[in-house]
């Protein structure tokens, strides 16, 4: 029960990135969209087949450069089960590209109900004595605002599906501290929180030394991570707010352990906004410069990953 | 800005509690999965089908008694996309038979994020210029772990389409004091979520007096429920833990103001497993006869509901 593969993926690309797949509005270039909806019944169907297409494209792209996808779960849920068909759907086709597919989705409630979210996201689902795949996610990020109960059944299916969860711990945005920073008994509440990391992924750590229990947080908050890139160290980082919203190579270098390891940094916009700044070279092209361009940049602040 | 419309409904029933669509494994009848799997080509296809002709019976046995139903989406998520067709379906069925719905996904994420998930469970999605209704709840529930600029997107959906949300403040599980009871500064975790709300929601109080920002807490902790109903006095309650989780009436007569009004309470279990005790009686007769136990259960610990 541990990151072990995310890790080898990590080690074998040279390249602790992802790419986020936040299909937001005007992301997906509007001839994209307007080709599959202008022929659609209904148009949220059609937008479930550009995202389908869109994913396929992107994931085409920057495959062999990253290990990993991030698809917002936010940004599929606003076109209705169509866009988490075509979810579903991109999440098959990088899996089968050999991507770790993280899907992040913030889920979190009580223990019964966490069972049900482990079993969409990570696990199986029994229908009528046969177990079914609904989303097959490698990892999901989730909130631990109720405590282990509601975190104890996605450890079952870490433990049984070979998956991960990441916790939220320092989120990037602006208005993070106002319950995360709080002081509660001399540490602050993601202090708090990234203890209970730690706690939930004990003794599972795996040759890499990290538990399949990892944290959210964010790049814009390079302070704080170093902070808890101490304090934790058996927890890997997930690290979003590198790009678009303002952290550096830099910023996020204090994330990771001296072998160039612990963390994977994500950017979303940068990679898929690339072709705005140069539409002839059409969106999927862009994405893969953007991706490398992230490799280079990010892998320049780390010793190199060898292990 | 305000929860007017549900309190209006509640006041029309003479009935604060809502029926909570909570899909576990084991609570449909197995014959009535049996006739729609057995037929399907897959399935979680065959599930979708199963879960909107129950949620339709559920629906039809309830909402002449019930202000609300409560569907609980990480249930529907764990057939996925068939089941959240099924969620789409059940949500228009229940609000065309007059019910208000909460949908219950307890989101949370960083602003222009947020504005994905106010958009499709609140409001509206841009597709090609034509505006779309992905899932059209009137209330969702939330987490407030990342502060104001995650909620701010939904304050705009509560304004614009005259909706609300529930932030999980002091949520019914065992664990939720983890993190919840720490002190921070002279208050509780959960007192300081609680106190966001009372801000988010400032200035928008409608007719009851409760704005559009409400807050779960939980049946399980009734001391937390008399505190923070004093504390927090524009704060409409969302009730869970009524019922199988152990709360009972006299538990949650402390969530209610002098009118009988400020809360509702949920019950998932108590009503959907009723049939289990009499496999006679059908699974909706059943459904209906707790909910009428339910409704007499709760008002009978409080003043009449008249205003």
């Amino acid at each position: 029960m541990s990151f072990d593969r995310l890790f080898g993926a990590i080690i074998e690309k040279k390249n602790p990135s992802v790419v986020g797949l936040d299909p937001a509005p005007g992301t997906i270039p509007p001839d994209v969209v307007n080709t599959f909806v202008r022929e659609a019944e209904d148009p949220l169907l059609g937008m479930g087949e550009a995202l389908c297409e869109w994913g396929e494209r992107i994931v085409d792209a920057v495959h062999d450069i990253v290990p990993a996808i991030k698809p917002q779960m936010a940004y599929y849920e606003a076109y209705g089960w169509p866009g988490l068909r075509a979810l579903a759907h991109t999440v098959r086709y990088a899996r089968q590209k050999g991507l770790f597919v993280i899907l992040d989705g913030k889920r979190n409630d009580i223990g019964s109900t966490m069972q049900a979210y482990a079993a969409a996201y990570l696990g199986q689902t029994e229908v009528d004595g046969k177990s079914v795949r609904a989303f097959e996610g490698d990892a999901l990020t989730v909130n631990g605002y109720l405590g282990t109960d509601g975190i104890e059944p996605l450890l079952r299916a870490c433990e049984a599906f070979d998956r991960g969860v990441f916790v939220l711990v320092k989120t990037s945005n602006p208005s993070s501290g106002e319950l995360q920073d709080r002081d509660c008994g001399g540490k602050t509440v993601y202090g708090a929180m990234g203890e209970l990391c730690e706690k939930w992924g004990a003794g599972c750590a795996g040759q890499y030394g990290y538990s399949s229990v990892g944290a959210v947080v964010g790049a814009t908050y390079p302070e704080q991570l170093g902070e808890l890139r101490t304090a934790l160290p058996h927890t890997m980082f997930l690290v979003p707010g590198y790009g678009a919203q303002g952290g550096s190579a830099a910023d996020i270098a204090g994330a990771f352990d001296r072998r160039g390891l612990g963390a994977i940094v994500n950017s979303s916009r940068g990679i898929l906004c690339a072709w705005k700044k140069d539409e002839e070279k059409g969106y999927a092209a862009a994405a893969r410069e953007a991706a490398l361009r992230m490799r280079e940049d990010i892998t320049s602040v780390l010793p190199p990953i060898e292990c």
